[in-house]
Formats: structure tokens, sequence, C-alpha cells
């Protein structure tokens, strides 16, 4: 067990907080990603330095690497989905390099995620934006135990399938004893 | 008619873009208003500097106020919801002077956003957050077309009520050829 902090997943996956020095190892495969245009609603076409701020997260929340035998090869960031009195709920975003997908990186992150938000005494976690056609996604939420509330129609310009949903997706921590370490 | 730029609405709102010098005209009922806790996630105790950026919108987006006899007595804020591959939906907030409620400032102010996006060009209205126990807003929004598709369990700590839900809201401007301007 670990407490949200640092902490190794699978077989080789090892998980830490991001530093300003990883920013340059994460952001060849968020622009990536984001080129792709299959999975996130992020500006185009962002550089370095502006990227930095769409990704790297100032506390309450944070910004972890994922590291496969030294390498960086998936990141996610986290924190409170809304100020003031919608704090107790939090959020996230994973992302990881397309060149290794597969290998369980997504779901050492999102276990990573559920058991900070835990630790950190969040109530719950909501995505916001889930692109619907992104079927590795979505598994591996349900898998960790996300139920889709609602998809909002239209809401997402996918390159390959013209408009497409946008799935919100919640765990209820309070009522989860649960906890998927494996 | 009117293509989302100003006019009139009712008896006597005039809605108009908000300058920097109406800031300090909507600071205080957005302060009241955050403060009553009973509407709106956003930090609390902000001071009037501090606020301006949570609700004075930059373009894309854009602030407006509601003009009663000449008074700023509301305001809304509007534009894309998400950037990108998502800035096709809309989103909007809004705040109406709690010593002026209930005279159709509110409504005027929905009309307008209503009005506004779909002379954007924008293809939805996407709320994230409505209180579920905020009757008045859920009975102006249900009026004007808007449909609930999911609430978010115990996203919202109301100081009166403890843990409420968060509806997600929906307005397809796609479909409904209907503009509510009476």
């Amino acid at each position: 067990m670990h407490g949200g902090g640092e902490g190794f997943y699978g077989a080789l996956v090892l998980i830490r907080d991001a530093s300003d020095d990883d920013w340059p190892l994460i952001y060849p495969f968020f622009a990536q990603i984001v080129a792709q245009g299959t999975s996130y609603a992020y500006p185009e076409g962002l550089g370095l330095d502006e990227a930095r701020s769409w990704w790297m997260e100032p506390a309450p929340g944070r910004t972890v690497v994922a590291l496969d035998v030294g390498a960086v090869v998936g990141s996610a960031k986290m924190g409170p989905n809304r100020p003031g009195r919608g704090s107790h709920v939090a959020t996230a975003s994973f992302m990881v390099d397309p060149q290794h997908q597969t290998h369980g990186v997504g779901r050492a992150l999102g276990v990573h995620v559920i058991d900070w938000a835990r630790a950190q005494g969040y109530r719950s976690i909501q995505f916001n934006a889930v692109v619907e056609t992104n079927a590795p996604a979505l598994g591996l939420w349900h898998a960790l135990g996300f139920q889709t509330l609602a998809t909002v129609p239209a809401a997402f310009d996918h390159p390959d399938h013209g408009l497409v949903g946008l799935q919100v997706m919640f765990l209820d921590l309070s009522a989860t004893a649960i906890s998927d370490t494996a």
C-alpha cells in the first residue's frame, strides 16, 4: 500500500512528482497526443513554453510522471475539480506516450491518482470530458470503478469521426473501500 | 430580434458589454453571492482585484452587465466551454444582485446568452455545475429549453443543505430554431 506519494505499479512503472526538468520530456508526447486530436480539447499548436501551464499543475494540484526503465513515458495531472464549495471533488487528466501504450502505464497512473485522491481526503473524482470513442480510456476507467454519469452530445470534434460525445465520469471514494493497487 | 450584441429585454433591462469601469459595480453582488454560498463554487473571500479574473472574461469570451434604470443589477460571462476541439460548445455563468432578483434580470441575461451563442455559431451551450437546490435557476434554464444531462452527486457543499448535487445542463442550438426573446 501507498498513500498517494511515490510508488511502483506493475512490474516496471515508477510514478513520482514531476519536476520542472521533466516538462521537456513530457511535452513531446503531450504535443503528439494533442495533434492526434482524438482525446483532448486543448488549444492546438502550443509550443513548449505555452503548453507548460496547461499540464504542470500548481498546488493544491500536482503533476506526476510515469517512468519505465528510467524514461518518462506518461504523465498525469490532478487536483480539485472546482475551488471553494466544490473543492472536495478531484479531477485528473492523463497522457501516455503513444510509443509506450498498452504496457499498463495508463492503468498505473489511474490507480495512483485514485490512491492520491483518497489519501488527500477527496470525496470523489470527476472526469469532465472523456471522448466517447476513446475505448481504451473508457475501458480502463470502468475497470477502476468509474461510472459514466452522462454523455454531452457532439461536444468534441474528432478528426476521424466528426462530432462525438464527451462523457462525464465519476468515482465515489466515500462509498468504495476497495483500493485497486494490483 | 438581435444578434447577440446589445439589446433591451423585458421592460427595463438593458444588457451591454461590461467595461473595466463596471467591475467595481459587479463585485459587490459577486462577493455577496459567493459569500451566501448557495450557488457557486468560487474561492471564498476574494478581494476586488483578486476576483476580477474569475468573472471578467477575455476574448473569445465576454462579460456583460444588466442595467435596470441605469444601475448595474446583474452580469453574465460566456465563452467556449473548452478550447480546441471542444470550442464549439459555449458555457456561461450568471449573477443577479440579490436586491434585484425576481425582476426578470436573470431571464434577460439567459436569453441574451442564448442569442449570443447562436449568433457566434456555437453548436450548443453547456452549464457544468448548476446547484440542484437552486430552484429558480433550474426553473429558468428548463424554461429556456435546457435539459439536465446528469447530476454529479454531493459535488457542492451547501451551507444549509450540506452536500448536494451539481447538474450538468445542456441546450442544443443546432436543433432548436426557437429563439425566446419575449
